[in-house]
């Protein structure tokens, strides 16, 4: 754990700067709407190690991987969300003399997100060289109100003498991805102009075809322009002035962007331009009034207030906060990223995690549009889902989705997870069925969600084998969610899960076919559907293979478990943690140890089939030996506790998945924020701590108040209904709006 | 298969161009002297895709990888021999057109490798676009009795005119890998120089350090010296005549060559250029008969003679001839590529290849010092093979040699090889084995192999683990010869040549101990070796587990195995084969289908240990599924068959191995030749037809004549004893020289 930070309910905060961690504070002080979002780097020129990233949500580029050169069926590249045009920079320099946090001496440094407005600020006192002070004051915001601006206000006071002050805003489109396998520069210069302030650069994405424009526009207060330059890919306009001691000089910048997921290409320009120049009509306080506004509405509705730990309130907000800056649901082309805007590890890409982890949140704070717009996102790649699997050697339809991608295209490029971590097809079939369920809503499934059940099916019923050795169905060379086991026989997370698709399509079908007998018909003409495949599933449903401990009870996560050294990973040295930045691959593959939940994650998924006895002898067998490695493991981890009355695990595992980037638990908040975990945060609240479960079409809560905490309120959006729920000391309280 | 090659018991011989296999007749045709090497290019320019490359024994590069990212443990680079200084080339205009094979009409065309003498030559009829018809003969030859030496001579003949001729002679430094990761060119210029057609070029590569010269000096017959040039990295020299109908214009090129590894880095280039000039002064037919005659003495020990087939015929000679060319055994830095100089695939480095397959070939065709060369290189790296553990977390002077190496670093970069094809670390203990056996020279593993012995049975007693459920030593997350398994449990090859290793290096420690008591302690106080141990050991060697059928006789390949799908490798379509190239590699990995011997080379390796009936019963289980798609499991089936007296498949494993690159079965000659597995071919004569094994300090041979073969007949050198063996329709017969 790495704890700098200061605690408070609403913002995170950093008292003093910290040079060591300043690439971490890059990413948790990341601000973004959905539609763009960047990483915290200084608007100042920084000398110190950083790295700055603006990204566009839905603009990638494929990179060319180069692995696994003897082996078949590898994706040609791996789609990275891109490092786009960075507009955020305004170099100063103060008689002269650049500003520059990593060189200069600064006091009274603190750098501010408050959650409730989504406002980024910083306030300091530079000492420059020359003995000049200056008092430091930047705030910064990308629009929620209006989508396509950001502003940002910069002002410069000099404490004890006069200055001359020149602040030169910046549009640099000349930015590499950090994380580029061959150092390429993914971009291409289209246009690039500037007058007097004004102005524009136009990019376009090498092979993808994206076009990015990024216009700015400014505002100022006893500065003045001066001039302006350019060159490829990036514009740039001088303000400056002669400023009095005590006085604030101040600019103003208005950004605007655009790309053709949206415009035109030979428009994005005008319209960046457009949007830039209507917010400085429209005035920064203004903006900003209008940005706050909306971040309220989305607290009004998504808020989790918990009394009496700070610590907690801290980390479930700063969870909240970003899912909302990551995703905002208005398109179904984007997906929620593992990292979202905040760095660029992973990609970018879509997981199983929006499936396994996400929705849940979505279709509980928002209109269920949003949670069926990402079941939409499959269903509109379910072709690539089957060109997919017939790469692999699948036919007649079986579709497979990839473990990453932006457009459906595979791109992971490890064999043991693009090839065998298929059990990511069952957790696609699991949210339709998991939107069904809550929602009541079954149009989805029966007009759309059916065909990806299909095709999902299919592929189960051709992955597995019969064993003639064992008389059962068996699936081998998989790699389960807990990815410290690769290509293992019969893990049993898959084998369960696949067998749970097979019976829920069966269902549909068959419900689809009852209600709608002519659709039906339709449907099951246009894929081929020969209802001898209902049999063909009812034998593996009825003769697959789980393997399990000879005390009735405990599931084994694949063939061959107990042959291992089973030890708890308390009894590691801490030095050896975590496991996956000190061993070898084979060792880590060898131990006993768990990434991440993996049985425990079907008994979270499919509680409802599992005694309480199995879900308990389950958990003691596990729990001990998962080290968390994943940022997806406490959640589950943390609700499985909390149902088994295990207050202490179910308040660690909370604090470790609410904190985990804040406190660093994992040594890699620089490289980007957990985005997809923190629904896992929500989820530990609401269905942990809160018991929220569905039966029988009804919400039921069951809470646990931990010791430390006064109480906790959150609320529900469930089928029309917002559901207000309390824990405190007297119990669970609902209430209806 | 491939067939486009003439049959012959001497030559390879192309007759007729064919451009479109231009790239395999590249590898087919290669020369080499041991300490260089090259693909046959040709001398003139060439447009149509080809792969030049000369490569130079030991001179290697690291050329970064970037593989597995984020699991610990991998190597930085992977080291590669070096595409060098191109030193055959020869630009020829003739009338001022330039002659190339791609774009001009040839005729008459014949290239051929003469394998008794090691001289490779073409003639052609060229037919200039002008009605000029010229006759082309070329030959050259890297010297065997002169190692630092080459030769060329480039005749022209215009046939049916006068020509102007223009011979342009290039040493081209300015040369890439064809696999270079990064597209990097691995070298910087050192130096050039030229005068009057004596030139150099001196190179250094990036990282190693390692500085190459290559010299080149001229003689011509009906031609004249006219000017020179250089460039970085490049020097040539232009010879030019005008030459009458009929009349023959001859350039002799004479090319010298020094590296670092043999002279100070300020005098390579002095060193090369007199290399280049002795051989002038020497003269090209003398140069030509030293070299023959070298040759001729090396077919005089090393020939085998198959009487009445001669595709066979043809084929062991290829086979002989290649593994020749790629090491003498002179120098304990060097080892034996896969591909020797005939292509850049695997990189040039040192396998388990060595150990497993070569070690018998070098052994009874050559004196006991070439092995043991070999074995030294070994002992020579055992500090970074105790590093190489290490890394992965073993202790205690526990060693695991590399999967592939040039200097005894790691630089394998695939996990489930890296760090699981364990199985490499017991042939380089049965090596040690087989040489003292063979030799009956105890002295090499008393004075020098027990340390890697020591080694070696420190990493397996480290790597089993006790299985509280089997109450077994097992072996978890190897993979084992056959690559077609990867992360597999209990690996019957791997489990029983652990348990081996442990008994070998246990008999040898004990034996030293009685033999050198003094000696013994001192041995054991350096490598801190408690006789502890040797009880941990007897423990493991005692309660090892193997997997093994309810027949008794059957060894599984691994746990799990009979859950498979089992069947036939001849039930597949033709069209899948070989499988690599059509499959993803999951399918690959959950099929039952075997890369190459993998319990079968156990049987091999230990024959004496097991009944024929347990010999036949794995046999007769395993090979069906055996699709060969490694060079080196044919040579071993082909033993085993002759031993159970399969004839015909003993036959057509032979043949396939015989042949693999001549007949190109598996469709990538062009990529270099299967250089280590060629001394598998040897061993499937000597071994298989010829069954020849060791009783008690004696050879004894136990012949099979295959039914289209008269007879045939080699040498084995066998404690300073040559054995004459003649196999025909009378016997085995034996005679000693």
């Amino acid at each position: 754990m790495i704890q700098y930070l200061k605690t408070d309910p609403w913002k995170v905060i950093e008292e003093g700067f910290h040079p060591q961690h300043h690439q971490s504070s890059e990413s948790i002080f990341s601000i973004g709407n959905g539609k763009f979002g960047q990483r915290a780097s200084h608007e100042e020129m920084y000398s110190g190690p950083h790295l700055k990233g603006s990204y566009v949500a839905g603009v990638y580029y494929p990179d060319k991987t180069r692995v696994g050169w003897w082996k078949n069926g590898y994706p040609e590249y791996f789609a990275k969300v891109l490092n786009a045009t960075a507009w955020h920079n305004i170099h100063v320099t103060i008689n002269g003399e650049e500003l520059d946090l990593y060189t200069i001496e600064v006091t009274d440094f603190v750098r501010v997100l408050d959650m409730r407005t989504g406002i980024l600020s910083r306030s300091f006192v530079a000492h420059m060289k020359s003995g000049l002070q200056c008092k430091i004051e930047t705030e910064r915001f990308i629009s929620m109100h209006e989508e396509s601006v950001a502003a940002i206000r910069f002002a410069i006071t000099p404490i004890n003498g006069d200055a001359d002050i020149s602040m030169k805003s910046i549009l640099d489109g000349n930015v590499k991805n950090h994380d580029a396998n061959y150092d390429e520069i993914f971009w291409e210069p289209v246009s690039e102009q500037i007058n007097s302030g004004e102005g524009c650069v136009v990019n376009i994405t090498k092979k993808t075809g994206f076009t990015v424009a990024v216009a700015m526009n400014h505002q100022v207060d006893q500065l003045q322009w001066q001039s302006d330059s350019s060159k490829s890919s990036y514009v740039s306009s001088d303000f400056v002035g002669h400023v009095q001691k005590g006085t604030t000089s101040t600019l103003y910048k208005f950004v605007g962007i655009e790309n053709t997921l949206y415009a035109a290409a030979d428009e994005v320009g005008v319209k960046a331009m457009n949007h830039a120049a209507n917010a400085k009509k429209e005035g920064y306080e203004s903006l900003r009034s209008a940005h706050c506004k909306a971040w309220m509405e989305i607290w009004e509705m998504g808020d989790i207030v918990i009394e009496g730990d700070d610590a907690a309130q801290q980390g479930i907000r700063f969870n909240i906060f970003h899912l909302n800056q990551t995703y905002t649901g208005k398109d179904a082309r984007l997906n929620i990223g593992p990292k979202g805007f905040t760095g660029e590890k992973y990609g970018g890409s879509t997981y199983w995690d929006t499936e396994a982890y996400c929705i849940p949140f979505y279709m509980a704070t928002k209109n269920q549009e949003v949670a069926r717009q990402l079941l939409k996102y499959r269903h509109n790649q379910l072709d690539r889902a089957i060109e997919n699997a017939a790469k692999l050697g699948f036919k007649d339809g079986a579709a497979l989705y990839p473990m990453v991608t932006m457009n459906g295209e595979e791109c992971h490029n490890e064999w043991e997870i693009t090839f065998e971590e298929i059990h990511r097809n069952g957790a696609i079939a699991y949210a339709i069925y998991n939107y069904t369920q809550y929602t009541g809503d079954t149009s989805y499934v029966l007009e759309t969600g059916w065909e990806v059940l299909l095709g999902i099916a299919r592929f189960w019923a051709q992955r597995v084998h019969w064993s003639e050795h064992k008389k059962m169905f068996v699936m081998h060379g998989v790699t389960g969610p807990n990815e410290y086991e690769n290509n293992v026989n019969n893990n049993w997370y898959t084998n369960f899960i696949a067998t749970w698709c097979l019976k829920y399509t069966k269902e549909v079908l068959m419900a689809f076919k009852k209600d709608h007998p002519e659709v039906y018909a339709k449907g099951m003409a246009k894929w081929n559907f020969r209802e001898d495949e209902l049999q063909e599933w009812s034998l593996i449903i009825e003769k697959m293979y789980f393997p399990k401990h000879e005390d009735g009870l405990v599931y084994l996560q694949q063939d061959g478990f107990l042959d291992k050294v089973l030890m708890a990973a308390s009894d590691l040295p801490s030095s050896e943690r975590p496991i996956n930045q000190h061993w070898s691959w084979d060792r880590i593959l060898r131990s006993c140890f768990i990434k991440q939940a993996d049985v425990l994650q079907g008994l979270y998924f499919f509680e409802d089939q599992f005694t309480a006895e199995q879900i308990k002898a389950n958990f003691d067998f596990y729990e001990p030996m998962t080290v968390h490695e994943s940022s997806l493991s406490p959640c589950v981890h943390s609700i499985l506790a909390a149902k088994l009355g295990y207050e202490e695990k179910a308040v660690e595992m909370y604090m470790r998945t609410s904190r985990l980037d804040l406190d660093d638990y994992n040594h890699e908040a620089h490289e980007g924020l957990h985005i997809t975990s923190m629904a896992g945060t929500w989820m530990s609240i609401v269905q942990g701590f809160g018991g929220m479960r569905l039966e029988n079409d009804q919400l039921v809560f069951n809470g646990m108040l931990p010791k430390n905490w006064q109480s906790f309120t959150f609320r529900i959006l469930f089928r029309n209904v917002i559901h207000s729920v309390k824990v405190d000391a007297q119990g669970t309280h609902v209430s209806h709006h």
